[in-house]
């Protein structure tokens, strides 16, 4: 890994600039993008460099899905009512523990404009509602359920909404979405540079970042940025050193969501430049055993027995509370009639009986903790009732038909899937602040290098949402500075 | 707060220096104390700076109680058998998620020789055994288990044996520590001087820190220090804008343990210094219901009626999961015959009822949810058994003698005590790490400025323990650096 002293540069050592531009921006993935289209928008000559091949990063292999609301085209054609009001009490309720009200407050005022400027700059979405688990994996409808708005406690909190708003394709739909805000990029004037690596910042004497040191296959380029330099360079969770000595518990995830490039550099970048990181140890933590939603019908219950969470909660927040809470050894308990193989993932069966006591004594529970917890949740099914954990009544089912199976849930059995949620503190300009709370002159950033909306709680849509959102902000802030 | 700008000056900015010395100190605590006493014995000149009136920092109004092991001549004297193995074995199962073995093992392996230097700075410890729950308030013997060695699921992993070391005295234990530290840093040579805050790291070309800029009240004072500087000056519990930040669930707790110097700073200071701070969510979170042990023959129920721990875990281990794992909403439940006030802080109670039925009614849990639970958990008590949580068996009682009450564990009610643990990297020599992995040149830290051997979890003197034990190293790497 790079030293964080060579990570910042004095500008007095660099003897002359080989580039210069207005607004240079690290990483041209979504948040990249969105920086790049509203800075030259805003009359600045702006430089891209991106490390890959090619532009696009971990959004291009994403679903495509931004989290929107408050009212949408989209919401309204089909038949939801949403309002800023909703969203933001939904957001404040799920985004946390502690979620900054200064980033969600615009976000969800400014929503419905920022989905205007997306359908503006090229990216199509269908005016359909997908009614599956979660989102669309071989068709194209608009809009889904990508968090937990629809079930407890959140569908007592906030009137429930869909806001996932997923790119009209019926595969590679981060592909596509990547395709129009590159090319916006480019319409607008940016200019794009490949296989660049920003190997540090340049600072002045009075700590204002002033352009970045840069390695390409022809070698180092000193790239002055007169206005500023914005950090959209992905998240950290394929760098081991940085995941174990922050967030630990995400190296027990045998799936990583993101591409090699997610290493922390822009992370690093920020903090040798005097930026913050914050809630480092956020990220979030995938269950993906659904779909089909008919395992929803089980019920996930911890090494004593006991059941933990309402299992038509979002698969993020299912592998938060199974992984972090219960440490892993947790169980999906079926019957005969529940049981089905994910489409997603493979799964183990810990232990298999043709009664619940079988059951119970095959994976080791107290005696009678799991027939007890069985017992009380189909009386209640029965009558379509879950008192204690409020499951939505159409998975509301007894389970009663030998055999029954327990489902392993520990890490080394199911395939929790992560990515990191820490990063640089930004306000809501985009601004890397210091942990003074003053802001990095000339520095600014957006999207996973950032710790953004969701601190720790998220739903689907919120990583592209808010890299759009703040990277369009940064974009703006940045071309006006200076 | 400070702009973490100018917490880092360039020696260039400094046209000449005020004072001299080998080893700066800031902060004169329990780890500035012993960083100072090492230094000057290995041959350095050493200046102590502390911002209150009078040394001992957070450390003097402490219990005094040092985590030591591994076969100490208290641990002996007093009938226990310990090795540096089961000590190890224990931290690392209890230190996590994720300890650090490279702190954890020396700590281990040199705890004898720590106690005795210890003693040797004429720290007293009488060889007694206390038996009671925690700590003794009002008394004066030198060893207790202060953690969860004896109690589920710890006692599995390693021979149980008591690690807390008290300084004998009746009251005011840190106190008597501090003197005995503070007299031996005197005699060794070391000068203190009080009401000097750190306001700077002065930091040369190449990055290596060479003196400090300090602040007294006869106005600015330059510190040149030749070998290196050590940060001691505690943890952030009262800096609330740090807190919210990094780790807003100790916002939550009502009492906050330490002073007002524990505000960050010097974490601050090794960042701006190019230092790294990590698992800064961390934090002791103590819920300190017990003395007197007989409450622990209650029950712990979340909000759902399900029991979440053994009852005889140690106050932090319960702190944290009732907090952070039922977001504080949960109970102690009790019987006529359990019932107690707490000696240390008030309580509420939630709800009482002259069944089970009632209570749990009154309490609004689901129906039967709290009457199963105390089915099972009556069932086995009565044959001295806790298969669900192994809670030891002289604390097992059915609880069946009416009135029940519930005691209100959410943090509005039950008084939680916080304090910070997170902090600058470090390794085994005291080194303050840099993102990279290498050290920053000239800095050291030790104590609750670093993150030390408690990564979340937490035995009571692992404090006083690590600050101690990694301020001796610091002491001595930095006098025979540079």
């Amino acid at each position: 890994m790079l030293d964080v002293g060579r990570l910042r540069r004095d500008e007095r050592e660099i003897p002359s600039w080989d580039v210069s531009c207005d607004v240079l921006v690290v990483g041209a993935g979504c948040a990249g993008a969105c920086v790049a289209i509203e800075a030259a928008q805003a009359g600045a000559s702006v430089l891209v460099l991106e490390r890959a091949g090619g532009p696009g990063g971990t959004s291009a292999l994403s679903g495509g899905l931004l989290y929107l609301g408050g009212g949408t085209p989209i919401q309204k054609a089909c038949g939801f009512d949403d309002s800023p009001e909703e969203m933001f009490k939904y957001m404040m309720a799920a985004c946390g523990p502690e979620p900054d009200p200064q980033l969600i407050e615009p976000y969800c005022e400014r929503s419905v404009e920022h989905f205007h400027w997306l359908v503006g700059r090229g990216v199509p979405f269908k005016p359909a509602f997908f009614e599956g688990a979660h989102e669309p994996f071989s068709s194209d409808e608009g809009l889904t359920y990508s968090g937990s708005e629809h079930v407890h406690p959140f569908n007592q909190i906030a009137r429930p909404a869909p806001r996932g708003h997923i790119t009209q394709q019926v595969t590679s739909k981060g592909s596509l979405l990547m395709r129009h805000l590159v090319t916006a990029a480019e319409a607008s004037g940016a200019e794009t540079r490949l296989q660049h690596r920003c190997e540090a910042l340049v600072v002045a004497g009075d700590g204002r970042v002033v352009g970045a040191v840069v390695r390409s296959p022809a070698g180092e380029h000193r790239v002055r940025a007169r206005r500023g330099v914005v950090l959209t360079a992905g998240g950290f969770i394929f760098n081991d050193e940085m995941v174990q000595r922050h967030a630990p518990h995400l190296a027990r995830c045998r799936a990583k969501v993101g591409t090699e490039h997610d290493d922390g550099l822009g992370i690093r970048l920020g903090l040798a430049a005097g930026g913050e990181a914050i809630r480092m140890e956020t990220g979030d933590i995938s269950l993906p055993l659904f779909p089909p939603n008919q395992l929803r019908q089980g019920i996930f219950v911890n090494r004593r027995g006991e059941r933990f969470l309402n299992e038509d909660a979002y698969m993020g927040r299912a592998g938060e509370f199974a992984l972090l809470h219960q440490e892993g050894r947790a169980f999906l308990i079926v019957d005969d009639e529940v049981f089905v193989r994910p489409d997603l993932f493979p799964i183990e069966i810990a232990a298999v009986g043709e009664s619940i006591a079988e059951l119970e004594s095959e994976l080791g529970l107290p005696a009678s903790s799991l027939e007890d917890t069985l017992t009380l949740y189909n009386r209640h099914a029965e009558r379509g009732a879950d008192p204690l954990f409020h499951k939505g009544v159409h998975y509301l089912k007894p389970l009663v038909t030998p055999p029954f199976a327990a489902i392993d849930l520990s890490p080394e059995s199911a395939v929790y899937s992560a990515f990191t949620l820490g990063g640089l503190r930004i306000d809501a300009s985009g601004a890397v602040l210091q942990p003074s709370g003053a802001a990095v002159p000339g520095l600014y950033a957006a999207g996973r290098t950032t710790s953004g909306i969701a601190k720790q709680g998220y739903s689907s849509g919120m990583s592209l949402g808010d890299g759009s959102f703040f990277g369009r902000r940064a974009g703006r802030a940045a071309a006006e500075s200076g």
